[in-house]
């Protein structure tokens, strides 16, 4: 069972001339289903922003099904989320019905404004744990 | 006669499924002929925001000609710039070789790093000026 | 009165390093807009497409009034569309609450599969007329 | 030593307000690099789209070292290129001087038209056999 479930249209602008979205697109569906799990949770991302810290993508990885045609409405699943000290894991799932779209995961690392790496907010480990 | 050249691709990831690139992709060949031209003219874009001058867009404005296929190569002419109290106004147009892409142009505010309109810094008039 | 409304989150990779979506993305914004006003008249985009009828920008302008910041949940109303022979006009007014963001307007050629200017479908302009 | 060298610039639309490039557009230096291979193989991309082969990425893969600034001029490595009976594999190394910026890898189905997947076409196995 997912963690989190993100609805999203493939728009015109995601296709490319092969007839479907760019592949580079999934890391763009992965980062608005994390944008939306932060919200859900109540604690928008912009919050951690403001108190200093940061999440930058440390690996991405993806492994694309099907095609991602235009218009198709598409469920991103976050399956997991895997907190550790200095660092978050999300693994992701995309499908359109029963159709499987792409698979994939993301590491962030948690850095200060300087981009030191800093140990996770309290407050993030907390949501996280409840999800 | 343009004050400046830049040539630039059609990338795959430009294309959508019409199967030329999507008519967004305009704003950023303009953005990509501003950046190229400062630094022709000995001062890099940076240079202006590190000194706290922020050239936000005001107006963009484009007439499209004929389809940007995949792999042209393309060459964005600024025709004129226009430098004004606190404002600035270049104007594009796009080719393929005799083939007319796209033309339009773009108005930039010059503000502060608070937002704040101020006066344009002077060596920007100068090289313009120049130019 | 719009004729119709849209609501969309500036998301974290809509933003550039002025910390605000990028202006090419307000021609994201509106072709959303436009895909959403067919589909709530009951003719998804896609079907002209397969019907073999596109529909390619042909001017595009935008007057940025505030800085779209990320998260924001915009309205993007389509204020009116006007309906000609061969072409369609679009005016767009996006705004955050009462603050105004960005207002700007798409014309677009209705053409066929090999380029060639055609009549827009009658059922277009039926459903347009309605709205 | 690699295969193929591609330079590139941070472009100011590659940047979001964490003031480095997006992380997505690391597959965007990738794809870019691999057309740019093929042209210096003498075999442009679209001539294969052309006789009915597209590559598709399976897998897209990337580790990031550190932040791509606005500007930086990246050096987009292809560290070896693997040819399978149906597939290709791209290794990818991005450094801006000596500092390593994202290395990663795709993998790439070989289909046809209609999105059967199809043995690679004869030339393209020989020119990579060659590189």
């Amino acid at each position: 069972m997912a963690v989190f479930e993100y609805q999203r249209r493939v728009r015109y602008a995601d296709t490319d001339q092969f007839q479907a979205a760019h592949h580079s697109r999934a890391l763009l569906w992965f980062e608005e289903a994390r944008t939306e799990l932060l919200r859900a949770l109540g604690r928008p991302y912009q919050e951690f922003e403001r108190a200093g810290f940061f999440f930058p993508v440390r690996e991405a990885s993806c492994r694309y099904r099907s095609l991602a045609r235009f218009d198709m409405l598409l469920a991103v699943a976050i399956d997991s989320v895997e907190v550790r000290g200095a660092s978050l894991r999300f693994d992701y799932r995309v499908t359109c019905g029963r159709e499987a779209i792409v698979e994939g995961y993301t590491v962030h690392a948690c850095v200060d404004r300087a981009g030191k790496v800093v140990r996770l907010p309290a407050d993030l480990r907390e949501i996280f744990a409840r999800a």
